[in-house]
């Protein structure tokens, strides 16, 4: 069923849909009288909708709110170093907003060969934006992943604190023992958030690394095979998907 | 470090590369006598080697086996319904061979709008087992995924025994016990296999599932958000990886 994503909150029924969601209805999967589809409101619940004019303006009335909630126990924010193609962060938007993410980000890290210059940061991030809210609806969220770019790994961690804070970091895969990620999905718990630091192409220098533990966030390894570096943080996310929603029996 | 996979063992030493590899290694990467890499022999065990000479012929000198294994501890295959583009086999070849994938299947389903014409297959195949050799190398696996095409799920199923079979099914998600797939992962052991099936856009039929689950596949959920049909593949195996490598103390 298709899911739009509603600025509005549930008081208002019937609603008036939006120029853009209303042409996508009707005139893309021509929607008619009747045609019933899911809206997420500004309380990030997802209701039942159902089309009750289609001229002159598209009206929905508000049915009852599903009980199937999307979203991860978790609020987890990635910061991706950024890699050297264009395709690439797209790439990670899409996967990592299905995967269930709730921050994006990209920063300029030490290795990273591409640089956003300041008078484009809004247009890409923009575009990046609204590639997160396609991918929003097409995989059933409750919300709509934020886009952000900092130039810096500094200032990206400035704006993403979060109860556990964790960088992937080959070189501290161990064997024989719990991993670091494994003692930290266990230990977090459901309304917690958590923040994860991704190298561009070439992996995160030395000084980036021993700056990030300073600053309190540790290290984990995603496993002994080397994984590309938009690859990295979709393991991350099936990982915390895997622990916290699967491998539970708590919720 | 530079990685080649040799179709060698490894009692002969000084090694003469092929062709192919001693053009990557001097010319793309400017080796040179006395440069170190990686190779993997046909015993799937990774050799630190040193270049010997580079003309006429490029030969390598045999050092010590490496100590850092990569394969995931229990085999699996993917058995993946033919998505709809060019590109999407080729993401999940690339990213599956970097997740630790040992067989990559790919089998047109009910609802595959794609099909292979019959004197095309050898041709497709064998394009993406190239972006899986190359994948294997990127992300130092010790074996290189094998990747084939069956016209048919009974067809792939067939080829594809193992330990444990299950099929990605959205409708078998359930809250408030352990699922279907944290079991799996819980009970299988170092040395097992699994195989694993995932329909393409438009998901599988009821009828298919109906029919695996008839031949003893169990059916689980991947979380409550919808995965597009290259998506699921990367959870499943990066929720391998975790459950197998990262959350276990027991190798």
């Amino acid at each position: 069923m298709q899911r739009y994503f509603l600025n509005v909150g549930p008081s208002t029924s019937p609603l008036t849909l939006p120029s853009d969601v209303a042409h996508h209805l009707t005139t893309v999967l021509r929607a008619q009288v009747g045609t019933e589809i899911e809206v997420v409101l500004n309380n990030h619940l997802a209701y039942r909708a159902r089309v009750r004019t289609t001229a002159p303006t598209t009206t929905v009335d508000l049915l009852a709110p599903l009980d199937r909630q999307s979203e991860l126990p978790v609020r987890v924010t990635l910061l991706c170093g950024l890699p050297k193609t264009k395709e690439k962060p797209e790439l990670i938007v899409q996967k990592a907003t299905e995967l269930g993410a709730r921050r994006i980000i990209f920063f300029e890290a030490q290795r990273s060969v591409s640089h956003w210059a300041s008078n484009k940061q809004a247009r890409k991030v923009s575009r990046l934006q609204k590639i997160a809210d396609a991918a929003a609806e097409q995989s059933h969220r409750n919300y709509q992943p934020q886009v952000a770019y900092y130039p810096s790994l500094t200032t990206a961690l400035a704006a993403s604190p979060a109860d556990f804070r964790l960088v992937a970091w080959e070189e501290s895969a161990k064997h024989g023992e719990v991993s670091a990620l494994a003692q930290t999905l266990t230990a977090i718990e459901p309304g917690q958030s958590l923040a994860a630091v991704f190298g561009p192409e070439g992996g995160l220098t030395e000084q980036e690394v021993a700056q990030m533990e300073e600053a309190g966030v540790t290290a984990v390894g995603l496993g002994p095979r080397i994984l590309r570096t938009e690859t990295a943080p979709l393991y991350f996310l099936s990982a915390v998907s895997y622990a916290c929603e699967l491998a539970t029996t708590e919720h």
